[in-house]
């Protein structure tokens, strides 16, 4: 296998370079062509590598890319996830290389999704393909690629909803994160989930002006930053009652392994030009990053915002507060305990509304699994050492949308989903190698 | 006189009724034409009343109408306020009649304009007519009509200041207010000043993503909602140290007085669609938005606030702060009061700006001056009964005005001010003959 990889090296990383020729900006309509194009060269790239059933299933928006190979129903399957659209890469006179021309210095491809997310998901077509061509695969492989994920992945949830039979897998195999860095490997192991809502606090049925009414009545803004400001406490935990019942506590050797990971709070800070860090008491940064739920304000709004001064005592105002969960708080309770809160420390005088938008579960892969004990294997066939598990940053959108409509719960057989940022094949290999057992 | 009134009656009223078919529209530059119509009706109607130097001043928006009549420089002067300009009328189809075309129905004239502030500022300038025409002034007469009103009086400060010996007054007589009903007349004789701030936290150099940083680093809008919340404790008093050092106590005599307004608690909920009022513990509604100094926000903005979702921790949070103020708070003191309060408050790991606009002093016209007696005594012979003081509703945007720039303090010798609803020549008389005292 490792012949197979060597003597068609240069094939594959012709075709590579093909891929990223073809400028597939989902967010730009003027490029929609090119990500048709984009999509269509990887179907038939599916299809050469031996994988059956390839083909572009339509959406609103951009087609997503499904083949798959059934080898033993008996098996275990897996699932790969990637995305062939890329970031819009204006401003193009800032690149040292045109972003669509990919040009290779110092054993580095350059150009737009070389990195994110085209080099990674093409990595295991070509490990598929050697498989395939070779000793055959030791598992079923389901491949899903879709072209709108920089675009926030508007149509994939309703795609999976509806192909749930399709899509069926033991396992997710996601590459579309980073590593902490090539000396220190890592693998996510853990995303937290989200429940996101939007509140309103309407006074008075018309704006006023503050000058006749301002002190005798209530002023949404400010009731809003009242209410807004007691959903933490000192210690910066959240206050709504139940909120932490369900928080997986880790133990204290989950909390040492996670504390491998290298972490530079000089570094950090330095890097988003802050003088402090702020956060729940009694954990680290990581700690308040991964394993902690949080709630934070996404937007606010009210009043008079435009230049200049305005006395407007307004009628209303509203901002959008979206907490992040961990195992095993669901988005459902979590966004129904902070209604219920939230309804019931507004002050007379006001009406509050709230309105879900949407959620996702959070997901963790045991480091005891056999899917992560297969990533990590592979790591490390790949790397010489074991890679660091994390928790905790955003991968794609994929585990969210796996969860719109959870009441319909149409993937609580996908057990496991693993984010492996994939730069070589054997890796991939290693990893669908260890799976089949 | 009173035989000057009745037999000039309906010339006075045909007048009016041609001032009012002027569509004065300030907001709108389509109205451009006859906003300068206006300003030269009541030009040519202040020369035919017997005053000197009836002219417009132009300014970089609307022209400024003034004129004069000095009788003795040694008696006292009054400055007349008005404002010719008039607020958008649509939608028209909603007008019983057209808004430009006046019509008197129940002895009441319907048109744009009517009441603010064309049909006070007119009986002014007729009730001067009569005196100069008859007996004569009692007192040295300033009328300055400005057409800028309704959009802000952004060009009337610079004008006061550059103008202000031609200006010069003992008294400023302020007819665009309203009274508590004809039933029980009231005379409007104090009014808050203003302090307004811009706020801006700012947290880490650039947005970031609530699932990697959310719960590690300050949110600027989290922050923002605390530090605004505390600006009040539990009684709904103001938390900044020194606001209510210099803040006028009124004794139980005056406030007893000020009670005699009218006021129904129920009315007042029903007419702004809540089941509440809220504000200082210890002062009743009238008294929170007249007497007490205020705190309220009038704008707030920061991270997402378009469509559906995004999970964004911003980088920055703004808000726009007004204080209203009461004698003898000033706005300089103020301002620098909560500048320095709000940046000690500040968390680490944001910085804090805090921006001035503008301010405005707080305006009292003692009950017992010689001015308030004659405003009282003008509104009983019209009445038949005494006027009850009122403080606190907004009127013109004069007072602001004069304050702007309050460092120059060019206006200290304006040492009183009445706002006087004018709805009958006599009153204005009545006014100016007891003023000559």
């Amino acid at each position: 296998m490792t012949n197979y990889l060597d003597s068609n090296k240069q094939r594959f990383l012709d075709e590579l370079l093909d891929l990223l020729r073809i400028p597939s900006v989902s967010a730009d309509s003027n490029f929609k062509g090119d990500v048709r194009r984009a999509a269509e060269f990887v179907r038939d790239k599916l299809t050469a590598a031996g994988l059956d059933k390839a083909s572009l299933h339509e959406t609103p928006g951009h087609p997503i890319v499904y083949a798959e190979k059934i080898v033993d129903a008996n098996r275990p399957t897996v699932l790969v996830y990637g995305h062939y659209d890329v970031q819009p890469a204006d401003p193009y006179e800032l690149w040292d290389s045109p972003p669509f021309e990919p040009t290779i210095r110092n054993e580095r491809i350059y150009a737009r999704g070389a990195c994110d997310d085209k080099g990674q998901f093409y990595m295991h077509i070509k490990a598929i393909e050697a498989m395939v061509a070779t000793d055959g695969l030791p598992c079923n492989v389901k491949v899903m690629i879709e072209g709108e994920e920089e675009v926030g992945s508007d149509h994939l949830g309703t795609f999976v909803k509806e192909n749930r039979d399709m899509l069926k897998a033991d396992v997710i195999l996601i590459s579309d994160t980073s590593i902490i860095s090539n000396e220190t490997p890592s693998l996510e192991m853990g995303l937290r989930g989200l429940s996101y809502v939007e509140v309103q606090i309407t006074g008075a049925n018309r704006d006023l002006h503050s000058g006749v009414y301002g002190g005798g009545v209530a002023n949404p803004i400010n009731v809003l930053c009242e209410m807004i400001a007691s959903l933490h406490d000192e210690d910066g935990r959240v206050t709504i009652p139940g909120f932490y019942d369900n928080v997986d506590e880790l133990s204290d050797a989950e909390r040492a392994e996670l504390a491998k990971a290298p972490f530079d709070l000089d570094e950090y800070k330095r890097d988003l030009g802050i003088t402090d860090v702020m956060g729940e008491t009694g954990y680290s940064t990581n700690e308040r990053t991964s394993i902690r739920p949080t709630l934070d304000v996404n937007g606010i709004w009210g009043g008079y915002t435009g230049e200049g001064a305005k006395t407007v005592l307004p009628s209303k105002a509203s901002a959008k507060i979206s907490m992040r969960l961990v195992p095993h708080q669901t988005p459902d309770e979590i966004t129904e305990m902070f209604t219920a809160h939230f309804k019931s420390i507004a002050p007379a005088g006001v009406t509050v509304t709230v309105m879900p938008h949407h959620g996702g579960m959070p997901y963790v892969t045991p480091v005891d699994s056999v899917e992560f004990e297969a990533a990590s294997k592979a790591f490390e066939e790949a790397w010489g050492k074991k890679p660091i598990p994390t928790r905790g940053e955003a991968a794609s959108q994929l585990p969210l949308c796996l969860n719109r409509n959870s009441a319909l719960n149409p993937f609580l057989w996908v057990s496991v989903w693993i984010a492996m940022p994939c730069t070589h094949p054997m890796k991939v290999m290693a990893f669908l190698t260890t799976i089949k057992a």
